[in-house]
């Protein structure tokens, strides 16, 4: 081991990722899968959430306090797992931080044409991000030639938060989101938005019973996992493969049902993973964390 | 005039009104309605929108950063013009400012009541305000014989920011909050958050379909406004009745479509009343407040 001359504490630092809720933990899971060696530290800004509705400003300030405060738990990476704060936000990011910051519109894109065979691909996401630019900036840098359809698709940000994930209500609001990328003949549909894919079974419903051709659907979260770990490894800043990793959360605030909600997102029982809250407004730790389950 | 030896200038001081969002602008119509007077400055959070999924402790601690700011500008009493607030901020605002505090739900419990033929009360409201049980202790409080059924509706505050006011999703949406409060027999129903009223005709369209009697719909804006003015007027607060009253809206947040949103809220065009966007989260005013709409 060690063969890069890595030093091991430095690299025994976690990867800090945020977002501007819970949805981001679907990264988390990609990243814990991928690699189960790399300590990792979620910051979920719950008492804000949405930033999909809000101005670029206002997301961007948010995103520097988030991303402040992941730095006092000395991350050596940092992965923006929310595609509205990637959107708005990375290169404020960027010249904000003293490590490496990975988003995952790239990513999303790359996902989203790698699935494509005819280069019609389809983008929904949050207003703020659809207003950006940023998915058919990204698109059309991997290919000039790529036709992207984009989407604002707001409701279903609260109706994953709601748990509404099959039946009529969220079937007709996903009609209705994707009725205008399915006229446009796409062939891969992006999920923009790290919340999306707790309804994938309903959006590849949709799209089954009302596109011309199979639409593939895809989602940043494993693509962004796959870039992350070439980042680490080309920086020599990857942990050693045989380490144990462990996840620690922290949200801003802890909402009714809380522990449902991200086991929802991460597909995995929240047993044994400390999680805190966190004042971000205020610049310090709450007075008192509260340790709402306990290590193992 | 100023028979009660009122003093002009001190009674020239606005009514300060805030809200989570954009919804307390259904209130401010009342009030404007019923005092045109009135100087009413209405604070909406719009950068930490929606309040209704919170703890109680957050929403306690943005209320108090809200009420803070409109002390600034010299306000002689404070209308919470939020259902999820006055649930669970009202002890803690009037503990902490200077004039008096009036919320929301006292109002619409007595609306309720009044409207109610058989004492068989619906409320839908958010999350929080129905975990917080301040309609049922209001109602019951009015008459401890009164049967209180209350259902929480957080899908109905995204559909009315969204602009979805009728069609399928609401309608479906409004079924399955309304059914179990149709099962109990209801005779009135209160929507108890200021989101609601646009949805009325949804909502008066379901119970009219689904329900074995008529339920009477209530809201507690106009019953907040007749309470203000008694308030005003048994303290010798109310201004001078020939007095040309103007309105002023400060936001935290200035997302796309604002002056739609407003103008939806408030059933009145923009043109003339002027918008700031301020900063509540460092206590200050944004270095440069940016005026959106000019005043007249």
């Amino acid at each position: 081991m060690n063969s890069r001359n890595e030093s091991p504490s430095r690299n025994d630092r976690p990867i800090g990722l945020f977002d501007s809720g819970l949805g981001g933990l679907t990264v988390v899971k990609a990243v814990r899968a991928a690699m189960p060696n790399e300590n990792l530290v979620f910051l979920g800004d719950t008492a804000r959430v949405p930033y999909g509705t809000r101005s670029s400003d206002t997301v961007i300030r948010y995103a520097l306090a988030c991303a402040e405060r992941l730095m006092d738990y000395d991350v050596k990476f940092v992965v923006v797992a929310c595609n509205t704060v990637s959107a708005a936000a990375l290169p404020a990011l960027r010249r904000a931080l003293p490590v490496p910051v990975l988003g995952v519109i790239e990513a999303g894109a790359r996902s989203g044409w790698a699935a494509s065979t005819r280069g019609r691909v389809g983008v929904i996401a949050t207003q703020s991000t659809v207003a950006s630019g940023a998915y058919q900036r990204a698109l059309t840098a991997l290919d000039a030639r790529a036709h992207v359809a984009v989407n604002p698709a707001p409701l279903l940000v609260p109706l994953v938060e709601e748990g509404w994930l099959d039946g009529p209500v969220p079937r007709l609001a996903v009609e209705r989101y994707l009725q205008p990328l399915i006229d446009q003949g796409i062939d891969s549909l992006v999920l923009g938005c790290t919340h999306y894919p707790l309804l994938r079974s309903v959006i590849e419903g949709v799209l089954a019973e009302r596109a011309a051709q199979r639409v593939a659907v895809v989602d940043g979260a494993a693509a962004t996992s796959d870039e992350l770990r070439l980042h680490l490894e080309d920086s020599g800043l990857a942990r050693r493969p045989e380490a144990q990793g462990a996840l620690r959360i922290l949200v801003t605030d802890l909402p009714t049902a809380f522990a449902n909600a991200a086991a929802r997102f991460l597909e995995a029982p929240l047993e044994g993973v400390p999680v805190e809250q966190i004042d971000i407004t205020v610049g310090r730790h709450l007075q008192q964390p509260e340790l709402v389950v306990a290590p193992a």
